[in-house]
């Protein structure tokens, strides 16, 4: 019972991020919701009280992806390359597996009111602050500061994230050839670079 | 006369950008518009006939600025990594010094009806288009496919525009550090890509 119960949630979470992608969350309203999650008005209400709580579930349970067990699975590799490695090709992963969750959280995250903005932003914070710290440990003794830790940092992020604008899982590059290439192209940037 | 008279379409744009960046393109309205303007909503409409309009007024003008005279300054430098170093510097630089219209670009371009979407969309082609160019050039006979360049060029474009989510001009990196940094996580990780 408990798990065909907690199914629905997750079912209108998928059907809502298509909307939003596709509309956008403001000119989304709950009788699409509830179209295109096949259920009535009123039984998507019996999970959600509004359209900014099944925004905030779709990016919490993504965020939730992105952090559960990443410190321990980090702690499985040695050196700071592999974990670099692992970083990308597990951040390339999960937003390719879950493309509308992952357009959402980079479109919409700011459409959430500031009460639900503030956990998803918290997570973030947390994903941030653990990517820097297996960054700033490549970087061993190397003189860079803490600003640019934080610039390198959010370049990764920059060619992680920005693929929502352009990238095509399904296309000629596959994701897997398109996370040897972040890694390839910052590996050696970083590698080479002097403050 | 005339150059009193297109000054007042600038400033409108000016005001209506900040306005999209502070609540988004949807949520702003011509009375808003007006309001930080300082003219009546007459005045507005005396330049454009919808907030729509606005919204593409801005988004062509910034196109404007970053391809105006950009492929014959780009032919003043001789060498490959040069030549990226300038569309690097530039790119920042536009960004850092129209800040309200970059971001404008970057969050609302989408909300643009298709007939104003697609003038942007051809200006912004046009701009890929010369950047990916230099990146082939400056890859030479290395054996890297049209869809690595192509994504190369997108990793290039995604640390230079991600920087809308983090990075504040008068912060403690200034934009010609950040520049210096893409510039050599860039050009190092390119240079060493073999693919």
């Amino acid at each position: 019972m408990e798990t065909k119960k907690s199914k629905k949630p997750l079912k209108i979470g998928k059907a809502a991020a298509r909307l939003f992608n596709k509309s956008g969350y403001i000119e989304t309203n709950m009788d699409h919701i509830a179209a295109a999650s096949k259920m009535s008005k009123g039984g998507v209400y019996h999970y959600f009280s509004s359209k900014d709580e099944i925004l905030h579930f779709i990016l919490s349970n993504y965020m939730d992806l992105i952090l559960d067990h990443l410190e321990s699975e980090l702690d499985e590799f040695k050196d700071g390359p592999s974990k670099i490695k692992y970083l990308i090709s597990r951040h390339i992963d999960l937003y390719t597996g879950n493309l509308a969750e992952a357009k959402t959280l980079l479109h919409e995250a700011h459409c959430l009111p500031a009460k639900y903005y503030k956990t998803i932003a918290t997570k973030e914070r947390k994903y941030y602050r653990i990517v820097a710290e297996v960054i700033k440990g490549f970087l061993g003794d190397r003189a860079v500061d803490e600003a640019q830790i934080t610039s390198l940092t959010f370049l990764l992020f920059g060619m992680c994230n920005w693929i929502y604008s352009w990238y095509d899982p399904k296309g000629s590059v596959p994701p897997e050839e398109l996370s040897e290439m972040i890694l390839t192209v910052f590996l050696n940037g970083v590698n080479n670079y002097r403050p």
